[in-house]
């Protein structure tokens, strides 16, 4: 049996390079993934194995069209600009997260047709928790409306509708994983409201100070970067038929407070690593973050053979399995 | 204090011309409805009144473009092709049900910018039911997820997605209204799955034979078209900003059997009304009935104002009294 085309649309960035790796040591479905494709702005030096690197954007419709027309038999989407951008900068946002999903979708219908409806590949679109907005339940459940508060959730939102519309249709097989908050993060800090989540774990193992512009009280969804891969590959393996048309799912995590972050922080690297957090109390950060769902209840995609971590010793112990030892190299 | 210019996309439709005769007698906000522009693609002959009956087509970026520039104070958007074309033909239904809502709030932003902000119209948009799928709840609350099993519910509730997007931005005001089965629609049949639910009271009204595809246990969600018009001119009127961002509002009306629509006709018409009705079993029909909605938990629309019939007693009065007497003249 031929080895998969693999197509990772985003596959320069960090969970895009995360899940080449898997690909490149796990394979897809009991086979080796031969060829691994990766599209996007740009890709780190020493990167994860591909068989090729294409450097190009999704807004440019003419060269998804051409991709689409490679008719891979597994495409990973993961391509979209971050929250805080799309929120800056409106036209970019709905002109990079949304339209090019709708004129790649159309491309691959151009594909099943001219094959007289043979291709239907596999689409695993990375979205988001995002999706949701308050007022929340104290957990969220899998029927829960989306109802996002940021343009970029809004945009995650309508490629998911596409996304599930095409599938019911039979032009294409796809399934929208909403990402929890992914951390611990690797490499350096990046501007991203969330990202005091990762740094004031990442910093101070590195030696390094970190910023905590919230207070300890606050709850967030999080999972390991190892574990967002594999939830990649094990969406793209998976018996969508099990879905009935509900194609987009509230992926597993675990809900855990600031506080109890620093617990870990704590057993894993002892007082000399907590100490090197600071207190910067961010009103503009907090509000943000406010506005973020803090607990699920996902049972759909537990049933389905999703899995994350339980608790965040764990999570520590991924990052220093992982990343540390590269970290001070990628810095 | 000016009358309010007002545009109804879709203006030449059966709520269109409804909408367009509550404003000419009732005005709108308090005052005088002084210039209404419809734009479709035909209008009925005799039809509601209206300062400029427009004929075009909201797939013409162009001209819906040119509509945007004349800066109305209201839009109401019900322009699309119904479910059952837009299941038939895949393209035409995203390219006629989503991507010109894409457009034309584009082209409302170019105007908002244009005045530095000082253009916010109010913009009502005819969402449905059809944004749900099963399996449901027995009743469906104000939280339920869309996850619609049609390509026509996808494409409004991306419609949704967008005009609450812009709207958080504040680009324009917009709301999402999402309309029950309407009963009882005047007029010929058409070929709507859900054109029983009205035929089977409108053709015995007028001493025609009708036909029930369906078994008299199946339940609906139901209001008539002077509510729905009614409820278009309040989502015109009230403050937005109790929506609090959650700008898609499932419309109140009653959850009646086709047994609970038949004894109304009794109650009304006599037995000899009831006897034109003819069963015959339809599968097709049948799966797509079981499909929709049954019962809602209207609450958020009911606090906000939102009003509809609430025993099919009612309803049946209101054809007598609203379309009846025009009857056989439009037929």
């Amino acid at each position: 049996m031929a080895a998969q085309r693999i197509l990772i649309l985003g596959g320069g960035g960090m969970v895009g390079q995360k899940l080449a790796a898997r690909l490149a040591s796990d394979g897809l479905n009991g086979r080796p993934a031969g060829e691994v494709t990766l599209f996007d702005l740009g890709f780190p030096e020493n990167g994860a194995p591909a068989a090729q690197r294409l450097t190009g954007n999704v807004t440019d419709t003419a060269r998804m069209a051409e991709l689409a027309a490679q008719r891979f038999d597994v495409i990973f989407h993961l391509a979209s600009i971050v929250s805080g951008e799309a929120e800056a900068d409106f036209a970019k946002g709905w002109h990079t997260n949304m339209l090019p999903m709708w004129h790649f979708l159309e491309a691959l219908r151009a594909e099943h047709e001219a094959t007289g409806g043979a291709y239907v590949p596999r689409l695993v679109f990375t979205s988001s928790i995002a999706v949701f907005g308050g007022p929340f339940p104290d957990r969220i459940g899998d029927d829960f409306l989306s109802a996002p508060l940021t343009s970029y959730g809004a945009q995650k939102a309508c490629c998911e509708l596409m996304l599930t519309d095409f599938s019911r249709k039979g032009i294409l097989d796809g399934v929208s994983i909403r990402l929890p908050t992914i951390c611990v993060r690797p490499g350096k800090p990046n501007k991203a409201a969330s990202g005091f989540f990762s740094g004031i774990i990442r910093e101070p193992l590195n030696g390094l100070p970190a910023t905590l512009p919230v207070p300890d009280s606050v709850r967030h969804w999080v999972a390991s970067p190892r574990a967002a891969a594999k939830m990649l590959t094990h969406a793209a393996e998976f018996d969508t038929a099990k879905l009935a048309e509900r194609r987009a799912l509230n992926m597993p995590g675990f809900s855990c407070t600031i506080a109890e972050q620093i617990e870990a922080l704590r057993r894993a690297a002892g007082q000399s690593a907590v100490d090197l957090i600071r207190r910067e109390p961010d009103e503009t950060i907090m509000k943000i973050v406010q506005g973020w769902p803090r607990d699920f209840q996902t049972d759909r995609a537990r049933a389905l053979g999703f899995e994350a971590e339980t608790n965040f010793d764990e999570i520590i112990a991924i990052y220093m399995e992982d990343d540390l030892p590269h970290a001070s190299a990628r810095q």
